[in-house]
């Protein structure tokens, strides 16, 4: 870590002024600038440590990582695990600012969703690579750059967690140490909450949070997580959508049947689940469950406001990703992320490929994920799902059918709720530190920042604010189309340098 | 193997011919009982062999030791390669008996379909293990018998092929053993013929057939594939469905997005591909596309007579297959079979169980297979279901769409018909050769035998009268539960020691 001359500071503080550019921002990209080569570096060795949560032994070692990390800064790092200790910890760490008025909680998380390695092109996830450009762009592999050779802000990391959420605890640090090395007092004081288990349901975070009331102790939290608005222009969320998976699995007979000996007379458990899926949502993609809409609260003026604002990009979305057409949910896409929705993560039932074999599967299986908007309470959104397939004539289990159930019911369903559910979450756009945090963002961009009610995708935030009673402001930083949650997971570089400005500013809050 | 004592022959062709026992039957089983440890020992060094028709290396090594196999018995092998080398030869090998009126191919193939190691319970496709009942009537691994153990004929052996078809290579050796054993003389020229890539479509088998001719020349082809009747009881079956197969993908975006910044949004390939597949066949599983069934010849009064007469087996087979309920395609079982089928082999669309994440997937993927009776063309039949798909909206391509089709085709299919089809074949029941085929077979069981128009499955039977002009019989004698084609595969001992007395007597033919 090359450390700035004071002179150097003053002199670039002075220009900035100047010239309207902010002087926080300048001071921590000429940092960032000098160091580039050591934050790569840095920065594919956080990646490189497997971090789904699930794999107890490799999250440990991040989080001792993320531990050994804070302990270099000074940061009086712990460890806060659930109580049952085979499930991911916190890392906490804390900066206390001398006459600082408020305490802010930055969170991110630093496990990743499970992937298969075999479906990464030309890389595996924790072996993160430097492409030229996106993959879907014809980015090639590049070498990693020798220090001192210039580094292209377009190129990007690919990696699991490069984006979704190990970007967020990378920018967060690393705008700490410019903070530091530049000589800016930070105005509030600093808790830092590094999750380990957010991709997994955040299970635990709740018991965590109760645990540490005093210790988190805090005005709000800004959570870093989330991609950055399509068009590229900064954005602050004030809300995410809630979360809940469920696993559906549909049964013909008892084994696999060579479909010529029994095709046309024993069922197809694919031709069941694809006619109980194509039930659940008509040609337009709306979901026609009754009463799936029923509970949600409509959008306040305020938000409607802030939608309209936003740039509707529609159009030039569907051309980036080769669509004719949408799904008429709502008229536009910002809207469509104010309705619960119902996605198919995936199914599968016999084999397909090389291993595709004449015969009938003995069951075919569909895990789905609901997002749920405010007013939607997770466990009820569920109970609609089920409702719906009982309807549909199934009888619905949560465990496998006895040999008398199979031969009493023609369709059976085993419904299993997957663990790890929570509620959407939204805080008000007027309150002070609202009003604080958009104005740190905006003076970090150049271009009018985007203000949203919701992101698309969920955080746990109903979890820290049922718990803590504090508000939670969302700051996301990634690139739109960084493959968050599948394979070819990336980071654009200057989504990252972005990033670390964007939090050393929101270190520096105007109360 | 044991040479019987002349003496102790004719004892036992006196006392079985005093009470009625088939004679040749009688010597066979005695040749059977005394070298049942060696049987066991040989048809497993048989199944270790991987066999997968695409495994180039391993299915040579198949035909290579059934060239030894054949060699030792003074059978003139030779394989009979297709042009291309690359795909498995056929084995072949020959026995002239003096004075023989009639020649007789007994047909097998020696490849099996590919299969997942990881889904097989307990035991892997090619290290065949023994077991004391199925699985599904929790049999359990049993050691193999020492030498001179008492070999319980209901024990199981579980691997790949041991039905399907090694199971008929295998019976078709022993009972020509058997015979030689006991100084029976044949009273056929026997030419064996074992195909090395049925379960891959048997795509050379026809330029095989042709170069061959002269080789080939016979009187009839028997089969030996599939199981016999759901009963136990024997079974003649005098055709065989056609098959053919298709490759579906639909199409969403060009990427995986996660499934909350774009669910409500982003059209869902494995929704699209749900309800591609539920507009295929109605809710009682009947193919519900336009002109499926049109050119279906119907079943002649023989052939329905045979149904009549086959054992109606409906109802205990819904029993032990754990069915409430079959599709309404026809009245019976077996008449379904005489009706057009389309099955759902396998699809996939994203992940599901640990690597499900929330995303919307980018392709959905079905294989599909069309099982065809006699009057249908499979090229016709796959035209009619392509039909169907336009009909439904798709835009119907056979490779990956442009960007410029996905930015203009709201609904695409990629549609592969997947090489290797062929049609459906039947032999006529009165024949002198179906006469003769049924006597011997009626004479190697102690229960009246099932004579049936078609099996379900599927053999390339159309391939060989088309190339031969040579009537084809198939005697099947496997376990109907032997799962073929799929994981767990199995044979029954008692049906393997069955089939090679039904052989011995097929070889005996009475003129």
């Amino acid at each position: 870590m090359k450390r700035l001359s004071l002179t150097f500071i003053l002199t670039i503080l002075f220009v900035c002024h100047s010239f309207g550019i902010d002087a926080t921002v300048t001071a921590v990209r000429e940092y960032r600038r000098a160091n580039e080569f050591q934050f790569l570096q840095d920065f594919i060795k956080l990646l490189s440590i497997p971090n789904v949560a699930s794999d107890r032994e490799n999250i440990r070692r991040n989080a001792d990582y993320l531990m050994g990390l804070m302990k270099e800064r000074g940061l009086k790092p712990q460890l806060l695990p659930p109580l049952d200790e085979a499930n991911p910890p916190a890392v906490y760490g804390e900066w206390i600012t001398p006459n600082a008025k408020q305490t802010i909680v930055f969170y991110a998380h630093y496990d990743g969703q499970p992937t298969d390695p075999k479906q990464w092109t030309g890389s595996e996830p924790w072996s993160p690579v430097l492409r030229s450009a996106s993959l879907e762009k014809g980015g090639q592999t590049i070498p990693f750059p020798k220090s001192g050779e210039t580094i292209n802000p377009e190129w990007r990391i690919y990696g699991r967690s490069a984006s979704d959420d190990k970007g967020g605890v990378f920018a967060i640090l690393k705008a700490f140490d410019a903070l530091r090395a530049s000589k800016i007092q930070p105005t509030v004081n600093i808790k830092f909450f590094f999750e380990g288990e957010e991709e997994a349901g955040s299970s635990h975070l709740g018991e965590i949070l109760a645990k540490h009331k005093d210790l988190l102790k805090s005005d709000a939290w800004i959570i870093c997580d989330g991609p950055v608005h399509q068009s590229g222009r900064k954005q602050v969320v004030f809300g995410v959508r809630g979360v809940t998976s469920v696993d559906i699995t549909t049964y013909g007979a008892i084994r696999p049947l060579h479909s010529g000996h029994y095709g046309n007379w024993s069922p197809n458990p694919a031709l069941i689940l694809a006619k109980l899926l194509s039930s659940m949502k008509d040609d337009e993609g709306k979901v026609i469950i009754k009463n799936w809409n029923d509970d949600v609260e409509p959008l306040g003026e305020e938000e409607k406001r802030a939608i309209k604002d936003a740039p509707q990009y529609d159009e030039e979305l569907k051309r980036q990703l080769g669509l004719a057409k949408t799904d008429n949910v709502a008229k536009s896409y910002l809207e469509a992320l104010n309705f619960p929705s119902l996605n198919i993560d995936g199914f599968k039932s016999g084999d397909v490929g090389a291993l595709a074999r004449n015969v009938i599967p003995s069951t075919a299986n569909a895990v789905m994920d609901i997002r749920l908007v405010k007013g939607n309470d997770y466990k009820r959104q569920v109970e609609k799902l089920k409702e719906h397939i009982r309807s549909q004539g199934f009888y619905v289990i949560d465990r496998e059918p006895t040999e008398a159930e199979r031969l009493q019911h023609p369709l059976i369903v085993k419904f299993l709720h997957l663990k790890g559910g929570y509620n959407a979450q939204r805080t008000k756009m007027s309150l002070p530190i609202s009003i604080s945090v958009i104005n740190a963002v905006q003076e970090a961009s150049d271009q009018p920042i985007v203000k949203l009610p919701t992101l698309g995708g969920s955080l746990p935030l109903s979890i820290i604010t049922e718990n803590l009673d504090v508000p939670t402001i969302t700051v996301p930083i990634a690139n739109y189309d960084n493959n968050q949650h599948a394979e070819n997971e990336n980071i654009r570089l200057q989504n990252l340098w972005d990033g670390i400005e964007i939090f050393a500013k929101l270190m520096t809050l105007k109360n």
